[in-house]
């Protein structure tokens, strides 16, 4: 099944947005874990059976595991083959940014959408459109294009806008991914920029929207999804997998990807 | 010794710009290696000491290797540790294009520059300083930005114009550049854009540039040389690890990076 129909499936069995971010940063792994061999993966794979009732998407963000090289990189593949058995109608995003020339950038494809089997990737969208057509040339993909990252130095480049159209970076991005059907291409666009979330909103009323960022800074959960709607995946990382740092931490998971689901339940009645 | 002085003693000492650029292309290896294991590994170990007398850096694309997961990932630390342990004094420049949030770009430069050691890399500058500044927190590193790359899409962002600055997104961001010292951010600019390489060189002199794309569409190695200067390094891939198709690829690559070796030595004078 293609990503926009899991994804779509997903959201209305659970009448949830939440995308559970998988980010086993070393540092902050629990110590009952340490002597652990694979504890990214044995940490990773426990919290995703712990919060599957509750994940409309996974978000593993390959960078934690690359930080090991190749053995980190194993561990990334028995995770994703892990999600894919048991819990296959999951849709996985496989966050990476990646984005080179065309004949590279079906290299990373070849990897992500054959070998591994995720459903989706993240893109940095700087080289422009030849660079992400490779990846949706099996039209079952979806990739999510860096519009208006989370970061504070996002506005350096993302924010200045465009004499010839008129539109900022972001926006540019953003018009650039109506090239593409919807079901293919969809934006990352942060929750610490509630002015710009709306107005990317409103210009784009059916792209798939990847957010993250919520809460501290940015937009609250309730902000997010009222300006945004249905047409989103909302990621929680930290907050959902680093809940407890005890023995228990696959429970803790469990109880804060529960409480968040809880929320957006009731804000999308 | 940091990036920098390996390649400003390397480029001396040979009085050339060649950076070779290994993108085994498992499509294009030489049928001779066909039921060689770890062939991407093989491959590159045999062009990089065929070539080595004539490379002032070697550009390895991650792509290639990714493109089989952690299996090509191990060849490709076998293939950086091949070239860190014989032939020293020669910088390696890993293509990858990564770009991240602060604690992910991290992640990234752990792999990249502790756990593989390569002496720089390549970066997407989308989003923003605060993505750049932790791959060189050790300052012995390089990083090279895309600023102008070699696609044809690449207009499509990269050339328009913001009205904050009337400097292009390219512009834009080796004005970015500018904030990090000459040995630690670099920009990677196509020759396949004549007239704005001369542009972006008369703006920033001594920023090092790495330059794809010479000859086929974009400016002649004459022209790039002349407008680019000595604080470049010029890179040719496939006309030199495709050169010969035969069981002799590797004394093929030797004599295609000879030739372009000469021109160089000669363009220099």
């Amino acid at each position: 099944m293609d990503f926009y129909s899991k994804f779509v499936k997903r959201r209305e069995k659970l009448n949830s947005l939440l995308c559970v971010g998988i980010d086993p940063d070393i540092a902050k792994l629990p110590p009952s874990l340490e002597k652990v061999p694979d504890k990214l993966y044995v940490f990773s794979k426990e919290i995703v059976d712990a919060t599957a009732e509750y994940a409309v998407a996974y978000k593993p963000n390959i960078a934690f595991f690359e930080a090991f090289g190749s053995k980190g990189i194993e561990q990334f593949e028995k995770l994703i083959s892990h999600i894919k058995t048991n819990h296959p109608e999951i849709p996985i995003v496989a966050d990476a940014k990646r984005g080179d020339l065309d004949n590279t950038a079906r290299q990373y494809a070849k990897f992500f959408f054959k070998e591994l089997g995720v459903d989706s990737l993240t893109l940095s969208p700087y080289m422009g459109s030849d660079t992400i057509k490779p990846f949706i040339e099996d039209d079952s993909r979806m990739v999510f294009l860096l519009c208006l990252t989370s970061n504070p130095d996002s506005a350096e480049l993302q924010q200045k806008t465009f004499s010839e159209t008129g539109r900022t970076l972001y926006r540019e991005v953003a018009a650039l991914s109506e090239k593409f059907p919807v079901k293919n291409v969809g934006l990352v666009v942060g929750a610490t920029h509630p002015k710009e979330l709306l107005e990317i909103r409103k210009a784009h009323p059916d792209r798939i929207f990847l957010i993250p960022g919520y809460g501290a800074q940015g937009a609250s959960l309730e902000e997010v999804i009222s300006v945004c709607g249905k047409n989103s995946l909302v990621n929680s990382s930290r907050s959902i997998i680093f809940s407890s740092s005890g023995p228990d931490f696959a429970e803790g998971a469990r109880k804060a990807a529960a409480s968040v689901s809880e929320q957006m339940r009731k804000l999308l009645v």
